[in-house]
């Protein structure tokens, strides 16, 4: 081993590639294009059971769509049959719908070098979204803060591995509910420039996130291009409540994307058994995606599944499952045949703490989201206590491990460089490959490579205190966040955010419910 | 959700119920047989490529049998052209003397209950092996003796979803070197009734272990099946020493299996490419195994891959990582193409403490094990710091996890009840699945459940002393250290074992290297 390190020390500077290794990295990787198969766990007769059940579902049951005149106007013009707020689907209707939506899109970033394209065998990573705690190290677990959510902006800004600075990185408490998305928006606009999601929490908040798009990007070019990706859940079972819908139809009208996704802890909002909860979100996709085509055909949608399984000793949703790996495979398999871009998957536990629970159930789930061939991926980092809590510590641990998922999506190369059977040569029987010539010339990528873990040994490891992977992940929040410097923005556009945001909030008063 | 759980309480009574989600669990699930694919990472051409360059290496380059002079003379009676202890084998030669090897076998364990099937979709997890140290929480790291092996047994026993006992769970450094063995089998034999394995650091050791199986199972049970799986390493690269060599002969000879395995640090013992550690993993597997079926024809044998990645910082092997995974999931591939059982992945981490990285890198090593198609998992519980200690707590918090691989194995029914078309009717839009009949039927076996990870309300959880998942699982060791009853075993064995350990020992001056 010394030969390496110590011929590297000679040639290079010892202190300035200390400094290169601790510097933190304001590099953002591409996003992740898959050269590895999906994981299929369902065979094409499992597969043809569950469409053929979901489009019972939608004409049998039916679906609600609830305190939205419009929608059901929209859906007996298509051919539904419309009974109060139950809308029954013909069999193979909502389906062709869906055909009109496409299969990939690009996201625009305002760093145009930040643009994500989702679909196809992409994937893209977004951070954790909607928890009204945060917990870091010293401050423990509190309500959340503008001052928290700009913190997580910032940090997903700085973390290589994520594509996207997602949406409700935390919810913003100390603002008011009303006037909070404009604080959001503002702070994903000016603190990053990756892409961002707009407010889904009602209509209004939705045409505010397109206002501001407007100002950010120009309006023409919104008015062409999908600047922002937004989450529009569904209320499980087979309910469209009309505020989410509504914030649908504003941002379909606008040509922005939107993931239209159940949200289910399985068990409670859909059967307890894998292919029953699989033939429910396939029906629930199909009537949601099938609608924001009604409204606009051609708009950008992702068909998501956010389900997990339930503890039934407590009813409390629990992560990082077999049956929840199930379905998220399944759920894959179903999307791809509808041709759409898929939504699921994330750093998902349980867990109170960013302890050993937490890493085994994200791991579990950011894998098989993978495997499963997700497209993109909200909650990929920072997710903690089933989504009550953002933690500033997992946030940094995650988004490291999202490099692991570049390495597996890059798949093995079969190259003669890769072959390396000179160095096999070279070295020969009883032998070692660490100065060999081939070993010299790949080593810098040959590996994936972590900025939280630790592989000291155990001595040294010992002698700096013996922390645990969230001490080490805390004194790395603390340096990311010393070391952030915002990205460029023209002034001109800046005040014309502030302006707008100021406008918008003097025009509401505050509501805090 | 307070429905069903006052409804089952009426019914139930809840003492009883709380004592029965309490007590530890004696019952060992079945080995896994996989309902899902195997996930392949390389196409029909990188697998022909690899196949094809592995032959040159055996050919060409040749391996090396060290002091070892018989197996020279196997080889040169094989056709191999032997230069030294260099054996040179001709192209196809290798692939041909494997085919003699059994696809599959049965371990028999002395409670028939607990055999276990080696080979095709079964996968049969084992506990870590090797490590001087043990660590946990009250005593911290230190040397394990051989009350640590005992304990490590004893919990080994009482694991659900351990189908196997293993061998050096750890290595007592209390006793003399040459002793050791004795010890180790007599605990495995004693105090559990699953399968186990034998000694391999001298060839009369692994006399030893047959004697002594032969006094557990019978002479004649033990010459006409296998008792034990022993492990086989290879010094890569490409070299066969005759230590472990003559304990595969003493192994091979008595129609007892072995593992084996290159112990491959990729970028040390191997070239830093995926494809060039594939092809020399498939020369030594390759070389190793023919020479297993030249000592004798039949029988039963592993192709291991252990395999891992190195941070070329500092040359600390690192684990869960993606490079790993790609060759665990592609020598899976290749070990298929020869018809042979695999051995692979484990519950690798290069972290000092069961914590966040220990949890990580053990699930992304666990998954991959399970979807790479492996046959036997050593080390699929227990394993700490890079294979230096013996973890109590990581032991029981694996232990747990591996419930998820049953879980996993099982697939996606797509029976009638598992369509549940009927809940999704008696449910319909806005309602909830928790009271309906589908999920009273079938909640009790919808969901793997953990023994460890918690999933209680904030506030509980609290109150309870806010513990990490080392600490529950701290409490999970002793409880089950206490509650640990051994299984019977006829005393004339027992005495004739006890016999036969005084007997080799008095024989034997003690020896600490």
């Amino acid at each position: 081993m010394s030969e390496v390190i110590e011929g590297r020390r000679a040639r290079g500077g010892g202190a300035a590639r200390r400094a290169e290794r601790t510097a933190v990295s304001f590099e953002t990787a591409k996003f992740i294009t898959r050269n590895i198969p999906n994981f299929e766990v369902l065979n094409e007769e499992a597969l043809q059971i569950i469409e053929y059940n979901a489009e019972t579902v939608l004409e049998e049951i039916g679906v609600n769509f609830v305190e939205n005149p419009a929608a059901l106007d929209r859906w007996r013009a298509a051919g539904a049959d419309v009974k109060g707020e139950r809308v029954h689907i013909p069999r193979g209707l909502a389906r062709k719908l869906c055909s009109t939506a496409p299969a990939s899109f690009t996201q625009h970033a305002r760093n145009p070098g930040r643009n994500v394209e989702i679909g196809g065998r992409n994937l893209v990573l977004a951070p954790v979204y909607g928890p009204p705690f945060v917990r870091d190290a010293e401050g423990g677990r509190r309500y959340a803060t503008i001052e928290d959510f700009r913190n997580f902006v910032k940090l997903g800004y700085m973390s290589k591995w994520l594509h996207h600075s997602g949406g409700t990185v935390c919810e913003p408490t100390d603002v008011p509910v009303n006037k909070r998305h404009l604080d959001m928006l503002l702070a994903h606009m000016t603190l990053s420039d990756k892409p961002y999601m707009g407010s889904v929490t009602e209509p209004s908040r939705a045409a505010d996130s397109v206002a501001m798009s407007k100002i950010l990007f120009g309006d023409d070019f919104v008015d062409q291009n999908t600047v922002m990706t937004s989450l529009i859940n569904i209320n499980s079972p087979l309910t469209f409540d009309g505020i989410m819908m509504g914030a649908l139809e504003v941002y379909a009208a606008a040509n922005q994307a939107a993931i239209i996704s159940p949200f289910i802890v399985g068990g409670a909002m859909a059967p307890v058994t894998v292919a029953g909860t699989l033939t429910q979100v396939l029906a629930e996709v199909l009537a949601g995606v099938a609608y924001s085509q009604l409204v606009r055909a051609g708009a950008p949608v992702i068909a998501g599944a956010f389900v997990t399984s339930i503890d039934m000793n407590s009813g409390a949703p629990t992560f990082g499952t077999p049956e929840a790996a199930h379905i998220t495979w399944g759920a894959g398999q179903l999307v791809r045949r509808l041709g759409l871009p898929y939504r699921s998957a994330g750093s998902f536990c349980g867990s109170k703490l960013p302890d050993a629970q937490a890493a085994y159930e994200t791991a579990n789930s950011l894998n098989m989201g993978l495997t499963a061939g997700v497209n993109f991926m909200l909650h990929a980092c920072g997710w903690l206590e089933g989504g009550l809590v953002s933690s500033y510590e997992k946030f940094v641990m995650d988004a490291d491990q999202l490099g692991t998922l570049h390495g597996l999506a890059r798949g093995v190369a079969v190259d003669e460089n890769a072959q390396a059977m000179d160095a096999i040569r070279e070295v020969g029987p009883g032998g070692h490959y660490l100065g060999c010539a081939h070993t010299q010339a790949n080593f810098k990528t040959a590996f994936w490579r972590t900025e939280v873990l630790d592989y000291k040994p155990f001595e040294t490891w010992e002698e700096e205190g013996g922390r645990d992977t969230a001490q080490l992940a805390s004194v790395r929040v603390k340096k990311m966040l010393a070391d952030y410097v915002p990205p460029a923005l023209d002034e001109a556009k800046r005040e014309a955010l502030d302006a707008f945001v100021a406008e918008r909030k003097a025009e509401m008063p505050d509501a805090f419910i």
